[in-house]
């Protein structure tokens, strides 16, 4: 089986070191950055590289695709005639619903796109922070649209396991793109929100502690990407937000009130749900 | 020096070990709790337990206060016939300016209360979780007032350094509050409101990753000690949730009105800040 690797940043590149640990041998790469290309080939990650898809698209039995949502869409436009009879793709894209509607207006009737989302990543860009541990026991969710062939959801999920993870899970895109609104965007807004409401000029990191070193990890992010992912999940993404703001007016009108009790039932209620996670 | 501890928790606790550790060992405990005190002598961390400070606080040259905001102050005013002549005092409160008033009003003339506020914590409470290595390179605050004298400072920050923290600052009541409000009870009441926003039923479970588990950690809290500290600071606390919801809006506009440059903006802004950090 010919695999191609589309976009060789710290997924892609996770991926062709997974793919490598796990015995496939056939990878080959595709990057705009001739560097990257030339690094993941003397690292031995991929076979040969290029720099747009024309040429080695065509005898690809498998791509993984790990480019930014909109860069997806613009790789599929541009290489619709170029794609091998029955070839499958699979993306690690974290939007599913707008952005599959997108993709299957544009996709050729022959090539099964099985729609992915590997539940791991690292807030640094790049293949020289690409490592097959992070997929290492993580979670892997599949959301299956009404044209993919069950052999080729079973294809990705078995290459799945093989590179690692722990769970793969079927669910509708919806639903994923509901989730994923709450506990992924929701938290990098609010990591971002806390950040940004600092006062300019205070000695802040002379007071900082565990709590709001973790609480604000998350507010060094890579723009291009996660606007896009804010852009194309909008709609469950407000409706997070707004249940947020909605639990923290309650905290703040128990604050108000001097209401003892209105906090301490809060805090038991939050303490009880962490516990069972 | 007769040091007496007192509230053997998870801090009271870790401040016993640290003393230990550090050559102290004229150090006596209370605790309103018989087990605990038997732990802590059977641990060798304290030379004798109390159930009250009546007789142990006669003979203290230092005392440690680790209880909740509101039972420092019944602790001062029940022993206030009781301390040394000369005695120092000091705490762990996690708020300083409202706490102040309140127990300069009841506190003896010949008693010097070194107000101090280890920047260490743990989620969990009681002796069992206490650990002298929370202290380790932590940083240490004071806040003086004017009826201080310079040498009870100084053999504060003194044992301070000896028992592990990195750093002591001295900074007023009004800048810690402040500080605090925004670096640590903040970001507490960002995840309590964070996992308490969730919709019963649903499979979270199934789909957090790092980002998620990293800023509800803090959503396990001390519902006795925190509804104390909140309204123990709240005007700081409410301004500070109230710069956080103003820039959560600015997210919240941008997605609304599909605005990908003024999201990017609040990212590059968030990702420059955390990087300083």
């Amino acid at each position: 089986m010919k695999i191609v690797v589309v976009g060789l940043g710290v997924i892609g590149g996770s991926f062709t070191m997974a793919l490598k640990e796990a015995g496939y041998d056939d990878v080959c790469g595709i990057d705009i950055n001739k560097e990257t290309l030339e690094k993941a080939i003397k690292l031995g990650l991929i076979k040969e590289g290029f720099t747009s898809g024309e040429e080695i698209v065509k005898s690809a039995d498998l791509i993984i695709i790990s480019l930014y949502p909109r860069l997806v869409k613009q790789f599929i436009a541009d290489n619709k005639d170029n794609f091998k009879d029955g070839a499958v793709i699979t993306d690690a894209t974290g939007i599913k619903k707008m952005f599959i509607e997108d993709i299957v207006n544009i996709l050729p009737d022959n090539i099964d796109f099985v729609f992915g989302h590997p539940m791991a990543g690292r807030e640094k860009k790049g293949i020289d922070f690409a490592t097959s541990q992070v997929f290492k026991g993580a979670n892997y969710i599949l959301t299956p649209v009404d044209r993919n062939k069950e052999e080729n959801l079973k294809l990705i999920e078995d290459i799945v396991y093989r590179i690692g993870f722990k769970r793969v899970r079927r669910i509708t895109p919806e639903y994923h793109d509901e989730m994923i609104g709450f506990t992924s965007q929701l938290p990098h807004a609010l990591a971002v929100a806390l950040v940004n409401s600092d006062v300019e000029g205070r000695d802040t990191g002379s007071f900082i502690g565990d709590s709001y070193r973790d609480l604000t990890r998350i507010a060094n992010i890579n723009e291009d990407l996660w606007s896009e992912l804010f852009l194309g999940n909008k709609e469950n993404l407000l409706i997070s937000i707004q249940d947020f703001e909605n639990e923290l007016d309650k905290i703040k009108h128990g604050i108000e009130n001097n209401d003892k009790e209105c906090l301490k039932e809060l805090f038991i209620k939050s303490t009880k749900r962490r516990e069972k996670l």
